[in-house]
């Protein structure tokens, strides 16, 4: 007789982001050193502008350091309770540096560059993201990080062409939320071509989301008639958006972005 | 009585990332549709600003598009070449659209939302390359979108509040390359602030670089010194940088982001 097992536990990758969810609370447990640089140093090899590498992250663990960038992401809890904050900056003035330093003129004021060391940046934080959900942390991406990019700047220390893009925090789970919904992939996905949306299209796309009991009650909360109210008068307004953008163009400046 | 216990050595993602190299050239096998619509549904999955998902992904299989495409990005081959190219675009407009049907009315026709909404591209774009290559594919992205972004509008069609972010061919791999180098991880991460780098640090950041057979060909290849004046002289220079900064403000104007 006999018997033959085979196990092929393999666990996917790929399952690990489809049932991924931002995580918000965290356990009183550190991250070590080692895991910490190991995912780091994996993420830089994401693909990167001609190998330029235009970025820097700027590791917090420190209690104060947090307490100094809380205000900046409206005091979140995330920031203060998360074992690990990470500022992903876009980054010329290493590149610049190098080149100064080698009998080269570097032009990398303009907005172009600032774009091209964004894209870097946010190729390496998502890379590390990946993969600190496959190593079982969890992670919370900091929108906030362009609403106030001044404050980071000066918490931090960033010199010119430096500039913060986004803030991660990172740690072992202390929750299990329920996972969000998103768009029917047909919605986000055009063959060939660009297919504007129709009025039904937008009502066939976004009807999951707006029969869904959270978001009845986010708009009664918000004291709105609809879902989009919520976002267009509450949550991103006009009025915030453009202070927004002409405070990003002035701190872009000051960066030496512009 | 034989007992056989096969344990499959489980593949970690991490090393797929450790062992990456961009790949750009790609067999003649077609990418079935259902492998790529699992990558792409599950990268949908990444973190996006309050849940807008601010994107949209064009496919492209057509011959006869990816000609039209190939020009925008400076005829480089991996655009005819590859079986599949996908351009990822920061999109506004279904969101406004979906804010006008609900009596909402959106003001996302400004720069912090077109930087929300690459921001949101990137990730998806970033998660999407992940799975692809842990799945056997290789990809290359192409920094040259935003250099000739109205070109690309034009051949796909994309609409005000629609713009083109990044550019990935995907396709099963044709080469190994070797491996590019990357910077020791101490030059890209900073311990709760900013240490800006000495002209020792510099040097010793960019030795290995430096020092390989391959980058002094470079070197000599341009007519140059070093390899900083190939960058600054020859592959991103001032004039270029600067007219693409201009480029992209004109363009970003007309798609109603400035």
């Amino acid at each position: 007789m006999v018997f033959l097992f085979i196990s092929l536990q393999k666990k996917e990758m790929i399952d690990t982001v489809k049932n991924r969810r931002t995580i918000r609370k965290y356990q009183q447990k550190d991250i070590s050193c080692n895991l910490l640089n190991d995912l780091l140093e994996t993420s830089f090899r994401a693909s990167t502008m001609g190998g330029m590498q235009l970025y820097s992250v700027v590791v917090t663990r420190d209690a104060e350091k947090k307490a100094q960038l809380s205000p900046a992401h409206f005091n979140q809890p995330m920031v203060k309770g998360a074992p690990v904050v990470l500022t992903f900056c876009a980054d010329f003035n290493r590149f610049s540096k190098w080149c100064k330093e080698r009998d080269a003129e570097p032009s990398y004021n303009n907005l172009m560059s600032f774009l091209n060391a964004a894209m870097d940046t946010l190729l390496v934080a998502q890379t590390f993201c990946t993969l600190a959900e496959e190593a079982g942390l969890g992670i919370c991406y900091l929108g906030t990080t362009t609403y106030n990019p001044q404050m980071i700047i000066d918490a931090l220390g960033l010199p010119e062409l430096v500039f913060p893009i986004t803030t991660v925090t990172v740690g072992y789970p202390a929750e299990e939320p329920k996972q969000v919904d998103r768009l029917p992939m047909e919605g986000l996905i055009h063959e060939e071509e660009y297919h504007d949306y129709s009025t039904e299209d937008i009502n066939k796309l976004y009807a999951y989301k707006e029969s869904l009991d959270e978001n009845k009650e986010f708009i009664k909360e918000n004291g709105k008639e609809t879902l989009a109210q919520v976002f267009t008068d509450v949550r991103y307004t006009k009025k915030d958006n453009e202070f927004m953008s002409e405070n990003l163009m002035k701190v872009l400046g000051r960066q030496g972005f512009i």
